[in-house]
């Protein structure tokens, strides 16, 4: 599973305070944790700190690149601050998000296309998150579409079908999972599917039960990646037993390590 | 999910130590202990207590029932000794289990129609256990068909794809969840599925961690049962969460309390 460490968010006090200061140290550290944790991407989100999402993009790029090698995904609603944090990627950066919109998908996929980046396209459109899995599919296949109308190669297309939080949105959750089922049908190869793990436990008593049951579900449905906490030690430790039970990994007495390790 | 506690079987050396002295109190402790941790159904097994089967099927069938109400499924390659323990019944019980093959089924069937008890049909025969899901499948399609011969009803039939110990054969792992996923698609009301757990992790460093990761995955594949440790308490608390994330149960703050008293 690709891991997409979900910290470096100014919705997080330190990282907001960080950002507001311009000081690095709380980015950094988070970076070189969650790189130590096995993240394969670290998601960069400027949140609610700033007005100047395009400023603070470029800031958190370069501090978070001055530490880290691992790739970087570009997290925010606004697309100059995401198309300014891309020319200072040292890497090919996956880009969070775009939803199933015109000229949204245009922007989006253009600049991705530009920048050998990979994008996250959202199973919702201007009506919102549709609550059945086949009118998301039907959503994913209009992503899928037009990505590939822009050349965008389509295991670079992630598709996320919209956790919702379990403790106010039940009925959400077998669709959830249906969609990522089905996603894989959609082409061949098959786009990815991604979930933003953190979503489905918003407020509920055990956050850190609901991430990691959740996870291993969607692995069975073939989840291929999630941003999420990577630094939950049971939740990376489940993800590596996913991985050995799909047999995706080779069984041995530290898979564990071994899956931290090889990130 | 249907919990099955496994712990009532002569393979433990305080259940074998009970049976071999007529002491019924290793076996009564755990009765009640599995009842309290939600239990649906008490597996019985002598092992390999005793070369008199038959004798010792009956008197564990009798002291269980004197302490606990839970369904027993009895659990046997003698079946003498099942239909000995049948006739002892006062609840409706589970045969375990009955391989693809006449006359064994034919054997199965039968008493289980005298007595109205359900089946776990094993997706294996004479040959052994296939290593891919089609050929399960079709082994599952043979017990169907056979069961529905002899009016067994189709919800009153589990399935068990076999889980083997992922340190020793790792390939098999996917295959299992395929085949829970396609026993849904071969008749309408379908089988149940089973899975015994604990064969997946044997020998495995951290067996618990395995197998609350393959009993989620399962569930996420639309497993119905698992035989299995209910007084696993981390166990049990992924199972009620999966049961959440399914819609299957209504999402409380307490809801792996209201799962465990519910069963």
């Amino acid at each position: 599973m690709i891991m997409i460490g979900e910290r470096i968010n100014g919705m997080f006090r330190d990282i907001r305070k960080g950002i507001q200061q311009m000081d690095p140290k709380p980015l950094q550290k988070w970076a070189k944790k969650q790189e130590e944790a096995g993240a394969d991407y670290l998601d960069v989100n400027t949140g609610p700190a700033t007005d100047d999402k395009v400023g603070a993009m470029k800031w958190m790029v370069e501090v978070v690149q001055e530490v880290s090698d691992v790739p970087l995904c570009l997290d925010s609603t606004d697309y100059n601050a995401i198309e300014a944090g891309l020319q200072l990627c040292k890497r090919p950066a996956l880009i969070n998000s775009v939803p199933a919109e015109m000229p949204k998908m245009e922007r989006v996929f253009t600049m991705a296309k530009a920048h050998n980046a990979k994008v996250i396209g959202l199973a919702m459109n201007e009506k919102g998150i549709p609550k059945d899995s086949d009118n998301r599919i039907a959503l994913a296949m209009e992503l899928v579409a037009v990505a590939d109308g822009f050349g965008i190669p389509m295991e670079d297309l992630f598709i996320d079908p919209l956790i919702l939080p379990v403790n106010v949105a039940q009925d959400h959750g077998p669709e959830v999972l249906e969609t990522i089922r089905q996603v894989k049908l959609l082409a061949d190869p098959a786009p990815k599917t991604v979930v933003g793990l953190s979503n489905g436990s918003q407020g509920c008593v055990d956050r850190h039960l609901v991430d990691r049951t959740f996870a291993v579900m969607a692995m069975a449905c073939g989840l291929d990646a999630a941003i999420m906490n990577v630094d939950d030690d049971q939740l990376v430790e489940v993800i590596a037993t996913a991985r050995i039970i799909l047999n995706k990994d080779v069984y041995c007495d530290s898979y564990v390590k071994v899956f931290r390790k090889s990130g």
